[in-house]
């Protein structure tokens, strides 16, 4: 995309009501746009780091066979007082709304009711389990406090997936296959190595649930980490029987900021008892369909990756999340020659598939050079009098700074 | 896939509450879920459906040069205000919430104001204009019938696309260029040929609005339609001095039922006036913008593709809409041989990329063939003991039943 088309343009100062590092970078970017507190819209950049995001976890969700779906926002009445989760004093997010007719409708904060009361349509042998749908699906949640940029907001799009299995120990295998997914995501977006597996409390069906915290200090959690066991607990659940129980000892931990991006808990048969949704087994016998929920947001993951990625230039994304694999800068204002050769340069790299940002607005070279910085594209190619003198491009690296000067063709083999 | 591995199962009955031909269909395929009147899920069928509908719908916007981004479904009181919009009398379809502290939100059921807010952050000069950008976004409406299936809901996504232009000649050269992208997309979904360009009512900046609409016997709508011509007039502007106006004679138009499946609308400067949207021109006057809008809604496209192509044994989908290219059967029950060729060449079309459902279930040929009808994959692969002998396949077309013979290596070369 030509930069000079993109209706969006970067700005020297954030907001003064914005008090985070992400939303003040996505919005100094160009990224995001802020309709209320706690409500963000996504522009054209922003979209595309954002289906990136999504793009990846739903490559890891289906290879560990989930199935996709959309549920929808509008939650009746008589679903959610199945499991008594209508009431407003029991779940103070809901947002509530109501039907012309004057019935009162919810706006979903999260799907198990929905979700378990649908799949008794489908599910009635041992031989329609185990299933794993889960869906990209906006979550409305009526939050008090939304201070924290897009990491926590009060309409955000969230991946949710749910397991049907027939037994505890088939529940608990997918339970550990979904946390090795978890891990790849994690990893795939550039925050595998400050992220955490941490055992916070559970419920009623199990001792703990499994969050994946990331090291923030935007995050609102707080976590007690064993570096070298690469597990960590949360305050919540931080007592002196339950280091015991994980065998972990407290002069091996240390206390962290974090931002939980990823949960996993077990549900056991809470839904699936309330709603009946129930199998008959290999020998005939009725039994309930053992859950679990399994929770990431692809926005607030964004967040945190600008949080904990970027430094004092902007922002810095990692590949796979990147919205462009290449920025492409002409330096040297009026020189027809470098224009007309990047112009060329740009065209070849569409033709073959490359994303790439092309800045040919009319600006000095510093002020490309700090655009370009600010959002964050991995690789930027120059173009200049001076390169084009030499036969060769400059390629530089936004993570490290770190510069070459390439071939043409090689931008082309090997990535640069 | 395989579709022992897909959740949902087809029915033989839809359920008696519903009347409409394409949510019967649809439920009975297992492609979507009721909620609740107005209301209905995607599931795993569906949802590549809907899926394959929005990128269609996407390449032919980019085509045109809009700039994909995504709006909030949350909406403040002030924006709404400025137009005076906000008014539940006058705008009957809004869902309204609150927040906790107790400030009044609606559920947005179109976005011409909160889009012509953020752009005064981006356009400023006649530099920065004309720009288009559009969403697919979920919309709110609270209607009061809801019967159409889901062609007519409550909660749906929507393809909306905004023109921001420099003059009324660039907004009409606009108009006129996504004019032919709809066209573009109602062909390649198989329902060019019975979609009229239709004149209706337009507003206070143009005496007619465009829309693009499907005969079918579930539309809402009477138009007449001179199909010498391919045009068309909705009743509610038909009158003898329009027919003047637009060249047209009654002995020549035909009374049709139709569903509205596109429109577009131009809207003069009323939003930009209204929220100091301007520009400075070329000699330093300060303008309006010229500004359009231009829906289409992905989900009732997919009724309406339902309800137009549906024969009596079920749904027929044009290729680029449909779940899968593929619907691959072994037919032949416990032949062991039957049943390895199968799973095998359902490996290769995979390998190559070819989207495949493989009805791999312990079922009778009827009922394979039946449930295949129902889904509405273009091309049926049948492998039977006797194609094995004869040493090919099966391939029959949903449409037409044409079914030819043809080596297995035809069916790579030439997709059959």
């Amino acid at each position: 995309m030509k930069q000079s088309v993109l209706f969006t343009k970067t700005r020297k100062e954030a907001p003064k009501d914005e008090v985070s590092l992400n939303a003040k970078l996505l919005i100094r970017g160009g990224f995001i746009h802020k309709r209320m507190a706690g409500v963000y819209e996504y522009l054209p950049l922003g979209l595309l780091v954002l289906n990136n995001i999504i793009g990846v976890i739903r490559e890891e969700m289906n290879a560990i066979g989930g199935q996709e779906m959309k549920l929808s926002a509008l939650q009746d009445k008589a679903t959610w007082e199945t499991t008594g989760r209508w009431d407003d004093e029991k779940i103070p997010v809901w947002f509530k709304t109501r039907l012309k007719e004057g019935a009162e409708l919810g706006l979903g904060f999260t799907h198990e009711e929905p979700l378990t009361e649908l799949m008794r349509g489908y599910v009635s042998s041992y031989k329609d389990l185990p299933v794993y749908p889960y869906q990209f699906q906006t979550k409305f949640r009526n939050e008090e406090r939304a201070k924290s940029g897009i990491i926590r907001t009060r309409e955000f799009i969230m991946k949710d997936l749910y397991s049907f299995s027939r037994s505890e120990a088939e529940h608990r295998a997918f339970y550990e296959q979904c946390a090795g997914a978890y891990r790849k995501i994690f990893k795939r977006l550039g925050i595998g190595e400050i992220t955490y597996r941490t055992f916070a409390s559970g419920g009623v069906f199990s001792t703990y649930s499994d969050e994946f915290q990331t090291l923030s200090q935007a995050g609102e959690d707080t976590i007690y980490i064993d570096e070298a066991k690469g597990i960590a607990v949360n305050k919540e659940v931080y007592t002196d029987d339950v280091l015991k129980d994980l065998g972990l000892e407290k002069k091996n931990l240390k206390e962290k900021r974090s931002v939980e991006v990823g949960n996993i808990f077990s549900l056991g048969t809470r839904f699936s008892d309330a709603f009946k949704l129930a199998f008959k087994d290999e020998n005939g016998a009725q039994k309930s369909a053992v859950m679990g929920s399994y929770g990431i947001g692809p926005g607030r993951l964004m967040g945190v990756i600008v949080e904990t990625l970027a430094d004092e230039k902007g922002i810095v994304w990692p590949s796979e999340a990147a919205p462009f694999a290449f920025h492409l800068l002409n330096i040297g204002g009026g020189d027809e020659k470098v224009r007309a050769y990047t112009d060329t340069l740009y065209k070849k790299l569409l033709k073959v598939g490359i994303a790439v940002l092309y800045d040919d607005r009319d600006l000095r070279a510093g002020e490309k050079f700090a655009d370009s910085d600010l959002i964050g594209i991995p690789k930027r190619i120059v173009v200049s009098g001076k390169t084009l003198e030499a036969k060769n491009i400059e390629v530089v690296e936004r993570k490290t700074g770190k510069t070459k000067h390439v071939a043409e063709a090689e931008l082309f083999h090997r990535g640069a």
